[in-house]
């Protein structure tokens, strides 16, 4: 059964927005052994939607259409799907009770503009948005399935979740059993880890290499008839990749790297604080994103100057002004100091050249320090040399940083 | 002139690889003033590429084709192309010895597998590669002009500026003149910002809306036969844009907040520090991304626990006990507590319930207080509701800080 996905907007057209509906459906779709044939774009365009639709209807037996379902002027798709199935729009009593009862829970009064996307073509049905509020709706014409879909990513994915993969599967019994795994990577470059797997390759098995700054991830496929011997094969596999890429590997399960660290930090029964300088709150930004994480992240500084360095973590102004901010000997003090201000059982401390400026000769930019200072164990730190802009620098260096808390209590153990 | 792309491959089918080359491209084309129509994406799929090359050629002028011109055997596109104009691949002579030349330089052996990508279409012209192996090529095929790009983003740009734009505006010098902005707002909806801007459109101006969470950006093209009366329209339409949307507008030049801040912190030569509980280091990553933020920005504290609010910021024990420490009186004293300890002009404080645990009836999640201490003006603070996950609730409200710091600094004038 050949799908075919079509994005619409003058502001995916003009270079203004980078479609990433088209991506995630792709992904999520071949993931589930269905068989994406064609996409197409186009913008705003009546002539242009219709005569892709046109075009669509006679090559596939699914199209899943995205986009232009606001509530302003350049929102057609609902307007030029009535003419191109050639009934009236009407007033859809379950989408316009929807935008009523999302309206009086957000305590907003709803406008004759938003009543807009209450009208869908005549013999729809409705697909609800759990996350806006343009309705979505599917429109069987013949054989081919059209679903319409809002452009808004989070509302574009949970339709095609809760709405369009159980129609898609109701419709098509027989595909193949697939079973997929992101295996997540840091530490080594694409090359290396497709050097690690060299002549290693099941039957039955696809490995896609992507690269995820600064991770490597490698998406692992099986597919099989039946979904027993998908799942065998698929276990294999990946006992093997990990043998092959040992703890570069931090997770199998497409978790992320701070939530391996801050559940390694639970189960341990572990608290840590943070100082960074370079990485700018960033390290912290990215552990406070887990859910829960107030059990085991007591605090952060973001010690930018010096003199804050001196006054909060206690650093010396001599060994600051001897060694320099970025060098091994501030960062184990920062790590430490935070860690002693916080009495927490880890302290990390970070510091280095984001750049553009700020580079010399012994330290050029991309230099950072990291250090970890452990309550019972010491205090120690790494020298990093780091490349890529400013905003890649930080990171790359948040990474090295959780990476390393992880690597540092999983040989606790 | 409607102009076509059609980007080809399995990576791009299964969701694994982003296409970035059609946005930059659209981009591209568009600001040049070409107008691009049609977008599509196929597998390495000889059918369906043939198909697509058959849609483009009857509905644009020139289809440019990326991707599929590599050494492998999937890499298809010459022989397709082939097949299609009904020509035979011949071994183009200037291509051969473009690749001996490219592989003499990089000291390595000339493959049989290489030499593959020196055979083109009888008729084509070859465009050279100055960043890879494959030569691209042209081919006429009656009015309609196909070109023939590799899918390595870094050759794919280079060959469209060196020998695409050149041809294309040979061949349609009646192209307009365009000019664009980028006009940025927070806090507005798209729909009230487009009541904002009802009833008014100029003759020769395109607005196009993008929702880039939380923020809301409008896109303003001005297209004229001359550029001197492109560019009055768009001053034009900037200024009343800018007039009915008054403040909400941060920016018409496409800067990031955080830059507007970062500029307007420079201009009055204020320094500022931040104490932030549920965006958990966002606010000051974020002022940190602008090089040359050390200039401003003295530190942060992600003050998570109770007890590091009650430490490092000296807000007493008993305040957090009674108000809670989600509360304008705590982000008062945040705010003031840590201008206090870091010297600065300004001090920030946040806290709120980013979820999706910890909420109220009172306060329930989403719920942030966001507290201002100017050092001779004194300290405010308002509270808000915002809607979403945890990761948007903690960007929404950094923007919402950093909007109301560039306020708070604007009123001040």
């Amino acid at each position: 059964m050949d799908i075919e996905i079509i994005t619409t907007g003058n502001e995916l057209m003009s270079g203004l927005t980078l479609d990433t509906n088209f991506r995630w459906a792709a992904d999520r779709l071949t993931y589930l052994g269905f068989h994406l044939r064609y996409h197409t774009t186009t913008g705003d365009d009546e002539e242009a939607i219709i005569n892709s639709f046109n075009i669509a209807e006679k090559r596939s037996k699914a199209v899943l259409v995205s986009g232009g379902l606001g509530p302003t002027p350049d929102d057609l798709t609902a307007e030029v799907a009535s003419k191109y199935f050639g009934v009236p729009l009407e007033l859809n009593d379950s989408a316009l009770e929807m935008l009523e009862r999302i309206f009086r829970e957000r305590g907003r009064e709803l406008l004759e503009i938003n009543k807009k996307q209450a009208y869908l073509p005549k013999g729809s049905r409705i697909l609800e948005n759990f996350w806006g509020t343009a309705p979505g709706f599917q429109f069987d014409k013949g054989e081919v399935v059209f679903f319409f879909l809002p452009g808004v990513p989070k509302e574009f994915r949970s339709m095609i979740e809760e709405y369009v993969i159980p129609e898609l599967d109701r419709k098509n019994k027989a595909r193949k059993r697939h079973k997929a795994i992101l295996i997540k990577t840091f530490g080594l470059r694409e090359s290396e880890v497709a050097e690690r797997l060299k002549g290693f390759q099941g039957t039955g098995i696809e490995i896609g290499y992507r690269s995820h700054f600064p991770e490597i991830h490698l998406r692992i496929t099986a597919k099989a008839k039946y979904q027993a011997v998908a799942n065998r094969l698929l276990k294999e596999t990946k006992a093997e990749i990990v043998r092959r890429l040992d703890y570069y590997v931090f997770s199998t399960s497409g978790e992320m790297l701070e939530e391996v660290v801050g559940k390694l930090l639970r189960q341990k029964k572990m608290t840590i604080s943070i100082a960074e300088s370079c990485t700018g709150g960033l390290v912290a930004h990215r552990i406070t994103n887990i859910p829960g994480s107030s059990d085991y992240f007591e605090r952060g500084v973001v010690t930018y100057s010096n003199r804050s360095k001196e006054k909060m973590l206690r650093i010396s102004h001599h060994l600051i002004e001897t060694k320099g901010a970025v060098s091994a000997e501030v960062v184990e003090c920062m790590a430490e100091g935070v860690r002693k201000l916080a009495n927490t059982d880890l302290g990390i401390g970070i510091s280095g050249i984001a750049g553009p400026g700020g580079g010399t000769v012994e330290k050029p930019v991309g230099t950072v320090f990291i250090g970890i200072s452990d309550k019972s164990k010491g205090t120690f730190s790494k020298r990093f040399k780091f490349r890529g802009s400013r905003e890649e620098v930080k990171l790359i260096s948040s990474e090295a940083a959780l990476d390393w808390i992880r690597k540092f209590i999983l040989n606790d153990v």
